[in-house]
């Protein structure tokens, strides 16, 4: 097991430069993300993590499969069009030979990420779950996501990739992942075999979870990624930012490692941050501190 | 069962005047805030309500009981103060006559509602958990609930007031309750008698739970206050402030209220809304508009 660099923690850093960087910097693993390789080329991409000696712990990020939620002819547009790029994403990832792909499974049909609620108000229809362009339909969001994996998870099976469901914080369910809970990440990979469809353990995401410790547990042989950030309080204003660098926040991390391993746990360890200020600062120094609070703080 | 104007909703009204619009709204029970009461006067707000016929559907709030996980003499005087104010709001309660005393449990430690963390960061003490003024703890932080719930519940007990545990929003479990799911309250529960410990469902904090369904069908009996609000999105910069109108935000109410009214409950419907433009409208209009979204979605 090792440090891995999720590239988005360097986000201005190519595929190119974040690989020599990992190199430079003593890594053995990266974590990439397909805009980064589709900027860089895919085929160009393998190579150089190839040539580099880099071991490839994720890919970011399939997923977005909830929009089939949506009534009529555009559910089944967007859904099919949903399949489709995870198709791609499974190709992705077995031409860079990554460990997993990670899985943001989508929120509410017609919530984009980030974004105000479609127009209007959503009570201009009295009672109705089906409204102005969205749907507040959760469960059957959910339903969507288990109906899409049982067409993606012989598709990985085929081509020796492994889907990372992963469950994100409750305050993305609206907008990012109706997928919340390690537990309920755990139930949808049962149908599946182990190395088909595994589950990925963010401690940003999962760190207040009262179950965490025996869902960690039952998550044994299913954990494909293990990631690591802190949560930062109070959250910034876009919540999408609140990762921090490890001791900026209120994670305790050690127990959570060593529940991760305990569990079995013998991949990479990456660490993704999506924040301002560690987008903004120099990438060599982000990946210095990064590796001694990984030292002092995550093992 | 009935609608409740829980008072932080009309937050510029003093108790006589939120019982007096509950009257003139034709509303016949009302949640009464400990600051308001005090400000009113235990006694003149006792006789207020009384004296108008309303039903007081609760008390918010007791709690804020995790302060004791701090090291040494602080965290033990702090478990000290917070169990004396816990037991004057229990005899408040008792004297208002209220349904239940809701229990905001407290954040991490020394983690204050809606402040930064406690100066300097909390990678001063590699590796530690007890840092820089609070902990990282929030597994000892349960603990301490519990903890002190044996001391409380008991109390309660004597003087016939039902403490109401409620689950907020992970969003809050830095600074405001490590207790953040209905399944994790319920097991608080076990010890104590139904009439003793119940539950709060409060719509804003657990509409997103995977497992909000069989966990409502769990809380048979001990459903203690069911309170509802939309949960906008995107939140706005203080999460405190994310709550809306029914209506206004994520939330299908429907189905909701089906399971709670399929759990048994009979208690009043309290609509709590924490909104800068709600509290900076005409209480009088709040009132209406929410009589008629009520009406039109949740029930």
């Amino acid at each position: 097991m090792s440090l891995s660099l999720n590239q988005w923690t360097t986000r201005r850093w190519s595929v190119a430069e974040a690989v020599d960087g990992c190199v430079r910097h003593g890594l053995e693993a990266v974590g990439l993300w397909r805009e980064k390789v589709a900027e860089q080329g895919l085929a160009r991409s393998a190579a150089l993590v190839r040539e580099a000696g880099l071991r490839v712990s994720s890919l970011c990020r399939g997923g977005f499969l909830t929009a089939g939620g949506l009534p009529g002819e555009e559910g089944r547009l967007a859904f099919g069009r949903a399949l489709d790029d995870n198709r791609r994403a499974v190709d992705e990832a077995a031409e860079l030979g990554a460990a997993c792909l990670v899985m943001v499974v989508g929120g509410l049909p017609g919530v984009r990420p980030g974004e105000p609620l479609p127009s209007g108000s959503s009570r201009d229809v009295a009672g109705a779950s089906e409204v102005a362009g969205f749907s507040k339909d959760v469960a059957g969001a959910r339903e969507r996501v288990a109906e899409a994996l049982s067409v993606l998870a012989p598709y990985a099976g085929e081509r020796g990739v492994r889907l990372a469901l992963e469950p994100l914080h409750p305050v993305y369910c609206p907008d990012r992942a109706v997928l919340s809970t390690l537990g309920q990440a755990l139930d949808l990979c049962l149908p599946y075999p182990a190395e088909q469809v595994g589950v990925v353990v963010d401690t940003f995401h999962v760190w207040w979870d009262p179950r965490l410790s025996e869902d960690v547990a039952r998550a044994a042989g299913r954990i494909a990624s293990y990631q690591v950030c802190d949560y930062l309080h109070p959250l910034p204003a876009d919540v999408l930012l609140g990762r921090g660098m490890m001791g900026d926040g209120v994670i305790d991390f050690a127990p959570i490692t060593r529940a991760v391993l305990a569990a079995g746990y013998t991949g990479d360890i990456e660490v993704e941050i999506f924040n301002a200020d560690v987008w903004a600062a120099d990438p060599d120094e982000v990946l210095a501190t990064m590796k001694a609070r990984y030292a002092e703080l995550v093992v």
